[in-house]
């Protein structure tokens, strides 16, 4: 049983036997989201993985299929939160799963460094909302927007959050490349796989994933590009496996 | 008429009209240098362009198709400079592609500070010559390891030579992308366009293109992915159409 609110859908998780709670107006996952939580490096019988800006809780109920460790989600909007929270719940995953309300830049003091082996994180993407944006829809903006969170601000704190030798991983725009090769750098985050993903054959990317390892040295590769539509909109074979698994 | 010297060879520099010397044992060019030289951005009507890390001049060749403008390559090879100089005569380009002898690091001084609208390098790849390789060939071994130029001379030396607003235009490994960029920002080159290229579908990239503009505003576009070769071998339609054009 679970409790849904105003437009909330409790929708399937794709391929994974697993419902998410989302809404609209509010929040709903997106390809990226699936794209990170597939591309991440992940122990697969324990560890603790911790995962910042959350949102609905997406990326941890991913990643559950995926590891028999402790999974943290970190997520400022309280709306949200409870939204992760209550999904959690659902999927009878509670024992290994958590969410956290609260600002990822306060978390390295709450919960100490270097204690995670991997930090995911899908920052938002725009770094200046517009007036009307933000009066629009201040949940969509707010996870859209660099308003409570830099890049540099999630970089900094996986830095210090993860262990040495543990894993990092980003998914944001191509356009962010440089900031973000230059700010992990910074953080001593060594940017060790990148894959890029493009909406269609011969066109440019227009998503980036890149996976560093703390204090790791320098040996980056760039893994295959991932085409998501072909050219009459229909999914590739290669996302269709990510998305839907062997259910196709 | 054109003199060849040991094991030389007139090569025909593939779709283009044009020959081109070679040899086996000093230098042959690479399909890198062929990308590099249809990557980068040209003017077509005029404008001065210039090609570090030249060898036998296979970029200002290629180029000279591309643009009616003046292309000079530096080689620090006597050898591999003799080779450019001879083919840019029996190509009858002389009045528009000249060869410099000398070492990239002396030409700013010695050509001025911001004087070409375009530079391309095709650097030598790799960090730290074994004695070995040295002992086994000296032209090869300048020729692909950073023994008179290291990848931080090329970015400064391309940095200083091309005017603002200007291009410069780089092959690497993807090895090399994040001191690429890096470096290319610490000398004011603002990464605009990057290609990677891949041996085959599903296989990791082996080559990088990038395209910086001196004092550009951070804007990157990651170009749509280039594929070599097909699964048997064969060269994709792409890769045929940049090597041989409309003369298959």
């Amino acid at each position: 049983m679970v409790q849904l609110k105003e437009d909330e859908r409790l929708d399937y998780l794709l391929a994974e036997d697993l419902r998410i709670i989302q809404s609209p107006s509010v929040f709903a996952f997106s390809l990226d989201a699936v794209l990170l939580a597939k591309f991440v490096y992940v122990p697969i019988q324990k560890g603790k993985i911790i995962d910042l800006c959350s949102g609905n809780g997406v990326i941890p109920l991913f990643l559950s299929t995926r590891t028999k460790g402790e999974i943290t989600g970190v997520e400022i909007q309280e709306r949200l939160y409870d939204m992760a929270k209550r999904s959690f719940q659902y999927n009878e995953l509670e024992s290994r799963l958590q969410m956290i309300h609260g600002n990822i830049n306060d978390m390295p003091q709450k919960l100490g460094m270097g204690k995670y082996d991997v930090v995911t994180c899908n920052p938002p993407y725009f770094p200046t909302p517009s007036k009307e944006e933000m009066n629009e829809n201040e949940h969509l903006a707010i996870a859209r927007h660099e308003i409570f969170c830099t890049l540099e601000d999630a970089i900094r704190v996986s830095s210090q959050l993860v262990k040495q030798g543990g894993k990092v991983a980003f998914v944001h725009r191509p356009g962010r490349l440089l900031d973000m090769i230059t700010l992990m750098r910074q953080y001593r985050l060594e940017p060790k796989k990148i894959q890029f993903v493009y909406p269609k054959q011969g066109k440019e990317a227009n998503t980036l994933l890149v996976e560093a390892i703390k204090d790791g040295k320098a040996d980056l590769k760039i893994l295959p590009p991932l085409v998501v539509y072909h050219d009459d909109n229909e999914y590739t074979d290669e996302i269709k496996d990510i998305l839907f698994g062997d259910k196709q």
